[in-house]
């Protein structure tokens, strides 16, 4: 089960057209996408047109419709069982390869129960395997350390002082040492595998952009790519699977490709298409590795879909209504920019120099080299030079900039409600042909494995001891819900 | 053949969440082009990753790319044979329904031969049998009578004075009297069918938004839905060809999703969201019209697809990052609202009171009565009511101001290039699974009705006479390409 997450249509038709243009293919050269594309999913919560990635795994993982926020809970807020937990439930091995905190909604949704998405620090408990059903992950590949170090250790994001990279190579989780770095997960991985069960953490927070990745050696040494992770993650699976005769669930996001960006900013999404377009380019690639691997494997089926668009993205505007019907995009713009805005905002943030200093600065490292910007008006370079502009307003702002140039556009920083695109290939793929709801993949998935999600539930629910403080969080979340929900229809 | 102009994925969402809310459906009911969604069709031309109509059409026609503006030519300017006037030297009946002018990029392509889109007095002598191949349409129904009245008449728009009201009865061409209203087009016709061939031109523009058809009598009295056109012409054809042992191609234009408004406001579209729904509704009604016939004819097929998406519409964004993960869109907003912005602008163009009045009809009929907007801000009123606003932005302006309250976005006033849905049922409709090339439902419809484009091509170029004209069309057109173009990179 792959997900693609904040991945619209147009996002894919962008990342088309720019692999086309950087590597000098002809216009009608399909990616691995395309070649497997069978329908699309209708992303509705159960309580909002418009989903967020919570309710959007849900759905998948539970195969029900559940309020935005919700992981792995139906909407009265109670546990749900997941197929990650009946496959494991039925002998099978399971994983989850991410690009984000392995804590964040996507990857939470297949392997805890919370009432509320920021309820990470429960989350990490219940990955780890402190929750009713004992450890149900025997792969975790992502970021999001700072869920498993103590709060009284630097860099932490837990509520509380368990080191919870201690605790996993306990007896009663099994977990092998935790892998921390690229270095460690070197090449001899790629043949051998790891041990399980497997812990790689990445990074603190979410791993950086592949663009980051690709243009920094520092960062190239630290993480590994999603290729790289899924790669090392179908071996070992498939090894150790076949050695046990138990077959195995891996569920892969591509996790940042909605530019999410939400420790520091206040859950704004980036805009930034450089970025994302590099995001989107890497899952092209696992696409593709998960395609090899199917194919080599003809009792396996693989699944990519999106749980929700970003942005309302578009790409080839008309920037100007009298050039009609001349329209034209500039990926050239975007092959220029070097630096995501996320990392240009943080070295912006840390610039410590006068305001003269501050302005060359700008120009010179945010926008010429960063962003390959070199025409940038007076009033663009203003704004972002102003000590009074917010933070989330100059990222935003630097994404905008370059999108300008390469005649993209976006009307929200959040997501929308658009259809994305269903992919599938392998073993009763065509079973997913056609337009579906986001719980009907989950529902195959269930068909497919044979899997039994009411026993998985009634395990959960059986003893709700565990649940007690994720219960007495659900009635702030509420509460917090109503109020912000009664705020915007009192206008 | 359907083409719904200028609808791209996240339009075919909107429109199924309206319907939903506007008839009390639950939100997993799928609309009748949900049930049918076979892929997706990447709708480039060959000179611009966004397409215009007339190059979108012109890749379904002739089954190959060519330039943004292109009738029925290649990229060259060289007439290219299209599907219609091969299925006719095969001797099947043809027909076009459309909602736009006739001459209109869509249908144009189908059915006439020019360098430019703009050459509409050139396109209606085509279609009215004026060229290298005679009369090659049974059936034409749809707007744009002013291309067919000589330009000594009132609301005429040819560049010359002949009448081909008059003209198309001659023998030479053998029309029989065209029917201009809904009135003469009346019930009877449903079951009989009309006479062929048969000339429809229920407008002398484009015919109106079925928005305003709803609730303006005087609209509904002259002039037809669309599916009251497709209704009879299918029945028409049906019993023609049955008679003849023909079988017939007919080609259904939504041509006003994308709701382009373009003699009066240069081209622009309008962003607005209630005419658009509007459309797209009516759109879905064509569509069960059409797959009822095919299911009760097995041996037809239909395909319902784009040329493109149009205004970077999204839908559900979010007004405030600080509600994340809250999300919400306000359907009752456009269900409030009574008429289109292209009329309400005709309104406000031809009001002759004071200022005062004139601010008092902006809130009142406009506004409140018109787009159902009782809250406006004094900032919005006074854009509208200004008289030194551009037309063309107050059109635009009052699209954005309903567009704001149901949450929905736009970023242009023109096309964008995402991949479009594509759909299809019937006979060998599984052939066109997955993801396409445009030019691709060219080919299958050669393919399918065993058709010789290079026939009809050589037939075309074999004495390039009638083409001269049009042929001394295309230098001009190409240097005003050319020095758009210019313009556009110099900055």
């Amino acid at each position: 089960m792959m997900v693609s997450d904040g991945f619209g249509p147009a996002s894919q038709t962008y990342g088309r057209s720019y692999w086309q243009f950087a590597t000098n293919r002809t216009f009608n050269t399909q990616t691995s996408l395309d070649q497997i594309l069978i329908g699309a999913s209708r992303t509705r919560s159960s309580d909002s047109l418009v989903t967020d990635s919570a309710a959007g795994a849900t759905a998948f993982s539970c195969a029900l419709k559940t309020y935005n926020a919700a992981i792995g809970v139906d909407p009265e807020g109670t546990p749900c069982g997941t197929v990650l937990e009946s496959a494991k439930a039925q002998g099978m091995l399971t994983g989850l390869v991410v690009t984000s905190r392995i804590t964040h909604a996507t990857p939470a949704s297949f392997s805890a129960h919370v009432v509320h998405r920021d309820m990470e620090s429960d989350i990490a408990l219940h990955q780890m395997g402190d929750y009713a059903l004992g450890r149900q992950v025997d792969l975790m590949f992502g970021g999001g350390r700072c869920f498993f170090l103590p709060n009284t250790t630097e860099g932490s994001c837990r509520t509380d002082n368990r080191d919870l990279l201690a605790e996993s190579v306990d007896p009663k989780y099994g977990w092998n040492k935790a892998i921390l770095t690229r270095n460690e997960l070197n090449e001899t991985h790629l043949d051998a595998g790891v041990q399980l069960p497997a812990l790689g953490l990445f990074h603190l927070d979410h791993m950086n952009f592949n663009l980051d990745r690709m243009n920094d050696k520092k960062i190239a040494a630290e993480e590994p790519s999603l290729n790289m992770m899924v790669d090392i993650a179908l071996k070992t699976l498939k090894k150790a699977g076949f050695k046990n005769r138990s077959g195995f669930f891996l569920m892969i996001e591509g996790s940042r490709i909605g530019t999410v960006v939400d420790v520091v900013y206040m859950a704004a999404h980036n805009n930034d298409p450089a970025a994302h377009v590099h995001e989107i380019l890497q899952y092209h690639e696992v696409v593709q590795t998960v395609r090899n691997f199917v194919r080599d494997n003809p009792d396996t089926v693989m699944i990519s879909t999106s749980d929700h668009e970003t942005g309302g993205f578009t790409l080839g505007l008309q920037p100007d209504p009298h050039t009609y019907p001349d329209y034209m995009w500039r990926p050239e713009a975007i092959a220029r920019s070097k630096r995501s805005t996320e990392v240009l905002m943080h070295e912006l943030l840390s610039f410590t120099g006068t305001e003269k200093e501050r302005r060359t600065f700008v120009k010179r490292v945010i926008l010429e080299e960063g962003l390959g910007v070199t025409d940038a008006t007076e009033e663009e370079i203003a704004f972002i030079v102003s000590p009074e502009s917010p933070p989330v307003e100059v990222l935003q702002h630097l994404g905008h900039v370059l999108s300008k140039r390469a005649n993209l556009g976006w009307t929200t920083q959040g997501h929308t409600g658009v259809d994305v695109n269903l992919y599938a290939e392998g073993s009763q793929a065509d079973r997913l042909r056609g337009n579906h709801e986001n719980t009907d993949i989950g529902d195959f998935m269930v068909s497919f494995l044979d899997l039994n999600l009411e026993a998985i539930t009634a395990k959960l629910n059986a003893n709700l001891g565990w649940f007690k403080k994720t219960r007495d969080g659900f009635a702030a979340a509420v509460s917090k819900r109503d109020s912000s929900q009664h705020e915007k229809t009192g206008r």
